[in-house]
């Protein structure tokens, strides 16, 4: 788990610099595009997962392999079960393809303009196989959840991650903003997820989102030997 | 919302008493069963949600009808999604009931003795048609959630519930083992639950069960209209 630190979104940009500069204010468009994962995916994704859990400190926690991930991963149809969200960028506009257009979920596409280009020192390890100039740049795992009290589903969001040169940019922020526009569109009656406490950042990011972060709930988990010892305990 | 309070388990039966009384030490067998809820057992479901909101101090956000229920629950096979386990109690053994008998699940049955006979104010609300001695106690809410450092599922329990007549008997305990049980019989990496930091029974117990209890992690909400906010926002 979980929920990870997308930074607040950016502040204004500063005023144009005169003179000679290699920063054009706005001038630089990132092409952004929201996606299905799907199975060919998992190279990339594994690698997120990882770097997630270095970013919150658990790397020790962190053992997912490809291969554990290709044996649990898109075994339903989207929506129903595990379903990921891939984020990719580009410097030049997407090419309309079709293969990640379907029925359940058309691909989001935005634009943001930049000052000045962005540097990934990834961009090989992350390079998309089929369009040279498209890398993956972040990810979002969810899951139906239920609530009783509303007696109507929801999305559980286990992890939410943008690679470090890419945040600052509001890809976060449109990365679960899907999820919650196809949360509504399906009925659904919230989102939820997991924040560290000690990330000022991401509570500050939700709250502006329109999340509450609720002070009471604590999470319990049973895993490893201390699960195990259930097993036949019926 | 959430992972309901059930108290610690049942402390030593005191010495028994001497002369008249109508306690016999471990003299009234309580036959406890837990199994897969039906379309059928709504109506029971339904209020027991609407009791562990009372419970929660949360009754002004549970609104639940039979009606959401029924439309949104028992849509997948059981594990797959939304699950729930029924616990039953009955003076009388069980008649072997095998429509409740599956390929799924096979019903947990214990006998729990006790001291005293179980004083049920409920009893008729309560009643399973079926068999006149049989009635609900509890139930536990699950699906499966996906842990992506382990690279494999969990459960995720959202509610658990025993009435309050049939607490302190070891049956909260026997719902939640049987959900630990089934993820480690299906491979599954974890289970997890939320707990309101004020119920130190609660906790106490959880731990007693081998759970550890998250310090820094919050849980955030996006519901209501700022959900609906994000409908059209990609």
């Amino acid at each position: 788990m979980a929920a990870a630190a997308p930074p607040p979104p950016p502040t204004p940009a500063p005023s144009a610099p005169t003179g000679l500069s290699d920063s054009t204010p706005g001038g630089h468009p990132l092409f952004s595009r929201i996606r299905l994962a799907t199975p060919l995916d998992i190279p990339y994704i594994q690698k997120l997962i990882h770097q997630l859990a270095i970013f919150e400190k658990l790397a020790d926690l962190c053992t997912a392999t490809e291969s554990d991930l290709a044996s649990t991963l898109f075994k339903s149809p989207p929506f129903h079960s595990f379903t990921i969200f891939l984020l990719e960028v580009s410097s030049r506009p997407f090419e309309n393809d079709s293969a990640f257009h379907s029925q359940n979920f058309t691909p989001i596409e935005r634009i943001i303009n930049l000052d000045h280009s962005v540097s990934d020192p990834e961009a090989e390890a992350f390079a998309n196989g089929i369009n040279g100039d498209v890398v993956v740049a972040g990810f979002v795992l969810f899951f139906p959840s239920y609530s009783t009290f509303l007696g109507k589903p929801g999305f559980y969001v286990e992890d939410l991650f943008v690679r470090e040169c890419y945040r600052r940019k509001g890809l976060g922020k449109m990365l679960l903003s899907a999820v919650a526009s196809q949360a509504a569109r399906m009925g659904y009656g919230r989102v939820e997820w997991a924040v560290l406490d000690w990330n000022a950042n991401a509570i500050k990011f939700y709250e502006e989102m329109g999340a509450n972060v609720l002070p009471e709930w604590r999470i319990c988990r049973l895993t490893g030997p201390a699960l195990e010892a259930h097993r036949d305990a019926n």
